[in-house]
């Protein structure tokens, strides 16, 4: 059993973390920590967690050192930057969910979270941690960055067209569609129920701090200076999360075709389903799961291809993503803790 | 008083049509059709539309054309096409919130309809009627074909860019998402309430019928060519409708400038409200109302104008539109009956 | 055209009365006060009451003495206490959709709201403004005290059972069900859209102050001693409120009888519709409208009278019940402004 | 590992219980029957249930005798009087989430069912599958009914009371709130998404089926000839019920006795937690889990035990019960398969 430290648990993705990292057969968990609930007991919180009896400490990441050998980090943008460095130093691995480790360059970096980046010396050695796609760089990894709920739906969706080389222009289209946990635990106007049943809205429209991260995926999967126009978009659901993205292809490009070129490239992926012609992918399919499914057409006069990817934000989108990152550093395999069936509905 | 006949009056659309004609201070209602609820009394199957005694009639037009002066269609696609002709001969004004003649190529009709149109002598003498941008056409015309849900927040989102000369490229990607009245009031397994309830789905990508209206639109707003990738949605909500719409623009291009375009394209408009910088429009800003509220954002490195249009599906997309344009026809204010306050949530 | 202010315009239902005032004939709205949006253009926070220039002013009851001849509070409980005197001073009728004027004794008020009656002198005067009920006591009233929403709802499904004599026990067991907005437009971890969403709870069980409000109306329908256990409920939507009441009745009473007298008393009511045999009313029925469904059921084994009232909480359990009571002070057709068809959905 | 068939497998119950099944540690799934999806892989129509290859089988049972030694049953009413015999003289244990073993009286079954009960003799066998209150009768049975979603959480909540003799009145009210997944799979208008969303109502009131079963389980308890005045309502969520019963008690109760008396009773249980003073359960507070939150006030007035009980239906009320008491029977683990974490949202 490894010993497990979760940063930040009380918030949506710290409690899914800790749902998974309980139900996990070789983790244990002995930490967890949460500013606004420390001292409180987990179960006491969260009834679903029922059989946590742990106790919610302060967020200071010295006293996790000492008794766990792995962290999981589940913080809001900037605070990791503090946390990362004490907990790299004490030898603990960091499998990060929060967002300070995910850009490569400090640069972008400081210009879209609006402060420097205080530990560049640790951005070369954190790998970002999209397994489907970036597989080899983790095993062994100190420091994984997990990927954003966006980038990851939005990579999924295009990778296989933009590696396979078929994707003619730099800039790509992407429409997501994200359920209100992603807005946080914090009760504000925007997450009040009233403002947010029986209403869509676009927010952060061409400025969301996803964009970067998504433009260096792309980079890295081969699309040369990719530009992004980027339009997340808030849902009245609790969880979930759909990209829809358009990339530019050939004319004369064969919709079966690329969905074969889809198929092949997941095929051994044990959570990546690409449906068949004419299906696409409900939210709902994943939701629970660390599932990713999608869905692929074709616009043919525009040469558009058209790809949904449906995943569960608080699960492929942060906290099933951790754990399947860990898996692969700690050499366990990659489904485990995150392959039980969940509700149909 | 003109007396007015509603065809399809059960339906969704129809019963928006039959509260607006209900409340209309010029218009009278003397007679509603339907082949589902024939025979039955208005107010007993919609306590909500209290107040009215008609019984439903058996859809036929001949029995209209003798009691009513103006026609309101809300019926399923294909099944204007024999109603239309009819009242058209008895001398009927009629406005039609159904789909047959929209197109006015009657190949392309036939195209994405799967049948000929069989009455392609009237297309001719159809007008479009989205009064915002093809308002001259209107007074005094016998026939109107009132846009689909989908294609009127794409056009009112789109118009202003192109109509200024400001979009660079005949590809627009149109990303849309719908509530469920969209849908119908069929039970269906797509419509039931756990199968749309926590869930975002795309349909009919690249296939919806809306297509060729949308890129039939851009062409006479001045586009050349326009080819439309076109991605509609299905959200957890009853009512609304957005339209995020891509437009590539020149580099260079300053979004304020852009922003005032679009405001003063509008200024004059009494249901079109521009929102300033940094705003998008909720659908449930709009829902009860013949409103559209529109947003604008540009995303710099790729040349992307976005835009987002909110209307209600049932009244700006469908039967608000209807009256709007019957006043016009009428010569009547054109807001009269559409301007009462909604309720705020 | 008479001139209206409304005393705390910018809450939920603070805009409905709004929204009722400006489309009512004979009414002019002059004045709306907010403390939260004081010096913003009503239009501006709420576009769904585009064509409402007025500015919210801060709600000193002072200014509004000179302009107004009938003045709207929808201010929280003990918030009126303060206003009311100033108002009715200066000659102004009051119609308070608050909870100051509700409970006849101020013993009693002082109890269930945790402070003294400041203003007990004009509890005499207040009439409560339930027209269907104690319509009489209305004309030419100065101080209207409009009831809550639960006691709306509660009263109207318990009256025709307890003034006819046919209820056996002062033992009154009321379950009611409401939509978030009844929790007011605060965010609060309460109302976050994950914590109210795919969840039903009870609140304030035997402790909400619309108990006593209850008890007293059931006394003055004739029940004596009445003792109401009271439970309501939050369920995720945004407006709506049913109301279960079980009234234990004699051993053989017939329902059919009983449904009888239910649609005899209410027959003349233009706000009330009693549903036939085997239904029972939604509250998707009764959505943005005045009126109030009652369903009638009888439980023969244990001699129960089970009967469900749907209201809109924000329309006959508020702003639309104060409206019908202004008609009424005023001289002014009971329905006028209330009886626009509403939305089906 | 045991051998399991799970006959009604697609339906919602069905799914969940094929979800559990496959997540238990000793329980083998060999074989799922579903009418309406017969020839289809269970993971093509449920991608949630990712990783099941089994192809549901048309549900005979005698092909179910040779291949299972347990088989669980999720099949409407009146449906298990032919499948139940079959299995049961094969020799199979049967786990009976259906409704047709769970009256003891087939006279009383009869009346409600509307048919006769064609396999009476195993009413006596049968045994009733509510492990915390009658758990002694399940070890070693051969066929256990599994209560109904409502029994489940009404009796859980009235209990402790009735066992400890407090209840001084046989009449007993029941007002309980149902998601929609109770009314089944079924796409018809009442689970049509807009007429669920955004809307409570009451449904057979005074006549649902599980009265009787209420009744039965009341008396089992001691309460004698119970008289259940029972009303459900549907609300706009698609999983979870609360129960609220109402119980006179002795004048003078004391609460916090009460409430320790309901602590006391359920500390052992594994399933069941009974709140503090002052906090009432929330239906998500066990979504997805197999646990029953209860809470406890006390209208002092009327002498009233208001008592909640929240549960999610397909669970606690149907398929995890059912796991439950396979565990009992077969000597497992009670909580074995049931006790993973689940999400907190």
């Amino acid at each position: 059993m490894t010993r497990v430290a979760i940063i930040g648990a009380a918030g949506y993705a710290g409690t899914e973390l800790t749902r998974l990292v309980l139900a996990h057969p070789r983790l244990e968990l002995v930490a967890v920590t949460s500013a606004s609930e420390a001292g409180k007991r987990v179960s006491d919180i969260y009834p679903a967690l029922a059989g946590c009896d742990l106790v919610y400490a302060e967020p200071e990441a010295a006293g996790i050192a000492g008794v766990a050998e792995i962290a999981f980090l589940a913080v809001p943008h900037t605070a990791a930057l503090a946390i990362v460095p004490t907990l790299a130093e004490a030898g603990l691995v960091v499998i990060d969910a929060s967002a300070d480790f995910r850009l490569k360059d400090p640069v972008v970096y400081a210009a879209w979270y609006g402060t420097p980046h205080t530990a560049p010396a640790l951005l070369g050695e954190a790998v970002y941690g999209l397994p489907e796609l970036w597989r080899n760089a983790i095993p062994g990894a100190r420091l994984v960055a997990c990927p954003g709920c966006y980038p990851t739906a939005t990579l999924l969706a295009a990778a296989p067209a933009v590696e396979a080389g078929i994707v003619i222009s730099d800039r790509v289209i992407v429409d997501a569609k994200s359920g209100v946990s992603g807005a946080g635990r914090s009760a504000t106007p925007g997450t009040h129920f009233i403002a947010v049943n029986e209403s869509v809205v676009a927010y952060k429209v061409a400025s969301h701090r996803h964009t970067p991260e998504i433009a260096q995926g792309l980079a890295d999967l081969g699309l040369a200076h990719p530009r992004v126009a980027f339009a997340p978009h808030l849902v009245p659901m609790s969880r979930g999360l759909l990209a829809t993205v358009y990339l530019e292809v050939e004319p004369g490009t064969d919709i079966d075709e690329v969905r074969a070129l889809y198929a092949a490239r997941y095929a051994g992926e044990p959570f990546v389903t690409v449906h068949e012609a004419e299906r696409m992918p409900a939210t709902a399919e994943v939701r629970g799961s660390n599932r990713a499914h999608i869905g692929v057409a074709l616009d043919e006069p525009s040469g558009t291809l058209i790809v949904t990817c449906a995943i569960d934000n608080l699960v492929k989108g942060t906290s099933g993503q951790a754990v399947q990152c860990a898996n692969i550093v700690l050499g366990l395999p990659e489904t485990m803790g995150l392959d039980q069936p969940v509700p149909v509905i």
